[in-house]
């Protein structure tokens, strides 16, 4: 070592998970940093409103505070480390950290998806460092790939398995033929799910993390409420069935492409084919693929949530940010700036090879109706399946693939389908990812 | 943007497929790199022994040089990027560079396999960087990984398809049902293999790589004279079946572990199971696992090789370099330094599950034989298939997957077999990965 070790000062807002987590690694790894890094990390204030967490955790009494002002305030901080979690008290004490000119460090994904301009806006202004590795893929180090490894890079589409839950719950059905309710009270009773399953299975939790990375990947602010969102409460382990004799394995994947018109941003239920590296991402385990013009296709793979796997990216977060803060960087302000200003497009305007499933009553000339009426809305199909018939049912599953198709046409296809006597309740549509 | 847009000067040396690259991607994406990183790269100087690069790459007059010496020697410029490749001229002039006190890009993996003590250290003592993504995995960001997001995480163990051309020849041989040789051919008739593919199908070009990536992942020298390879020229297409049919892929993967009495480093052929995501890295494409105390497993997958992805690194790292340069950062003088001196242990200490492959003349009493030089020698068996005849021999191959074994009590038990009568010719030994 040439110079001396310079220490910096932390400020840990909430104890749940991730924040003992982070308290956790800091003490069992902290050594092992100061030597890979040159900068000696101190644990100066953790607050948290639970009193109890004081002895849980073994903090000394300078160190613990239930006041959050305690550590927000404090001038001796120099990196705030938010793990409170949620858009209300969250959002007040990370805007009030960096007035106060301090570092953040978040896994607050809700937060940054629903307040990311008014965040980035106020980091920017005083000048200080952002971190928010965390708050997508978990431990994985995603943003950092597309911020720095991919800095030389346009890049043309994010593509991930980012919610560990559903992932969790699909393996589930695909490996056991299970239906998704008793997949999801397994998920559940081993703590995959949460009581109320809301955010992960209706694909909320998903949202929140493409649009993380699609404002990054592509320098532009998007706009929560205008992306497509559909989470896998209605997958049949009959469809699964039918996609893995076609050679899929069904993914809820979030996507955020960059088009010729502007931007488009999606979360919906996927076949993906079996070769794709996607299709081999099981159980609570993310993934993240990302298309740009030099590197081409990477994959970026790991624990998308957990105490550990979270608090690793915490702490890589804290380490760049105090390494900078020792070499007098300045903040690394134009990558909290939106520099482009692209429009966001409307899901029906997305194109993608589609799996379509009807129940028809087996009379002749019905495949000629269906297919008739794909043609007239643009629509070809790739292959067609009719299964055997269902023993308690007089109607027979027929399933198509088709070729690339615009989402409005396969819409307005399948409204008339569905009202065809021959056809009985809603066909299913479920969008298909080419390897490319 | 607050402050003045800095500039960094930057000198390559080599302007073969790679420096090429670099050249391009920098005029193509500049503009997008000085929004990004507040930073604006000038190519200020290009050196190639063949003159005709510079027209073929519309090189400017007072850019282009036939020497070396302007680069290396030039006052002006702050980042030296080698691109040459080979262990002679490359490594005289990467030192001289570094004596400069010009901070080095290189992608040079044989260099920093065989001299990365003598140029770390260099290095160190001038106080400047030296980038080496683009050594392992082409455009993988795996050092970026391993030293920054993982800086919190002790590393147990790296695992990795490190070789192009080799996973090109194995998948080739697994999809097709081709031998090695036809393979091979295929391979070198599109481009994916050299005339003389020596360094690729015989371990050495992973063996460079997994070198670098143990350094680095244990803070450790390694010797790479020390490391056991295994190629991949022996593999028959008939134990890539046999290995299908019981649920694995062959891979050439390139380990290195950390265990209680040392690291580990090795380059062989391995059986992975057909649903752990190295299983789906297929062609030409490169993947590394990486296993750390608080992230747990992770992968990063995507081109380890050509042009544009290794550019993709190489600028990755002239990026950070530069921002470091402009911030007036401290070199990242910790990183270098081998902070451990871990033994290196033999191979034959190794530890794993085992596939054996063994002719038997179809005699009573030779299953049992076999079993009992195995059990003697602490293998105990897990699986044992019996093939049909093969038509043209009066053997039959035998299969069994061990437990849990020790490499030297395998090697001390296929030598005891082999003498057997019974058995015909060498038997074949594949180590076997575990989904852990």
């Amino acid at each position: 070592m040439v110079n001396a070790m310079e220490s910096v000062n932390i400020g840990i807002l909430g104890m749940g998970t991730v924040g003992s987590g982070v308290y956790e690694l800091l003490a069992t790894n902290g050594e092992l940093i100061k030597t890979r890094s040159d900068v000696d990390l101190r644990v100066k204030k953790v607050a948290d409103i639970d009193a109890s967490k004081k002895k849980e955790y073994s903090i000394p009494d300078e160190v613990f505070s239930v006041d959050a002002s305690d550590v927000v305030d404090n001038p001796d901080i120099d990196v705030v480390v938010e793990l409170i979690g949620g858009t209300g008290i969250a959002r007040e004490l990370m805007l009030n950290a960096l007035r106060n000119g301090k570092h953040v460090v978040s896994a607050n994904k809700a937060l940054l998806a629903k307040h990311g301009r008014e965040i980035f806006k106020t980091a920017l202004e005083q000048q200080v460092n952002l971190g928010y590795e965390a708050s997508v893929g978990g431990g994985i180090p995603i943003i950092k790939t597309i911020r720095e490894a991919l800095v030389g890079n346009v890049i043309h589409r994010v593509m991930g398995i980012l919610n560990g839950t559903s992932n969790f719950i699909l393996t589930k059905m695909t490996r056991e033929g299970l239906d998704f309710n008793s997949a999801l009270k397994i998920a559940q009773e081993l703590g995959f799910a949460e009581t109320d399953p809301t955010l992960d299975i209706s694909g909320g939790d998903a949202q929140h993390k493409i649009v993380i990375l699609a404002s990054l990947a592509f320098n532009t602010a998007i706009d929560i409420e205008r992306v497509y969102v559909e989470g896998i409460e209605h997958i049949e382990k009959r469809d699964m069935q039918y996609a893995d004799e076609l050679g899929f394995v069904l993914k809820l994947l979030a996507h955020a492409e960059r088009v010729d018109e502007g931007v488009l941003v999606k979360v919906h239920p996927s076949l993906v084919p079996r070769d794709n590296p996607l299709a081999s991402i099981n159980w609570e385990d993310n993934a993240v693929m990302v298309y740009s013009d030099f590197l081409g296709k990477s994959m970026y793979y790991g624990k998308g949530a957990g105490k550990r796997p979270t608090a690793s990216a915490v702490v890589a977060d804290i380490v760049d940010i105090s390494q900078r803060i020792c070499s007098g960087a300045q903040c690394d302000k134009a990558l909290y700036s939106f520099t482009k200003d692209y429009p966001q497009l409307p899901f029906d305007t997305s194109r993608s090879r589609y799996y379509l499933r009807f129940f028809v009553f087996d009379r002749p000339g019905i495949l000629s109706k269906i297919s008739g009426i794909l043609g007239k809305n643009e629509i070809s199909i790739a292959s067609v399946i009719q299964k055997e018939t269902e023993e308690e049912h007089d109607y027979v599953p027929l399933v198509m693939m088709t070729h690339e198709a615009r989402e409005a046409h396969v819409i307005n296809a399948i409204g008339k389908i569905d009202k065809l006597p021959e056809v009985e309740g809603k066909s299913k549509i479920i969008r298909v990812i080419n390897n490319e």
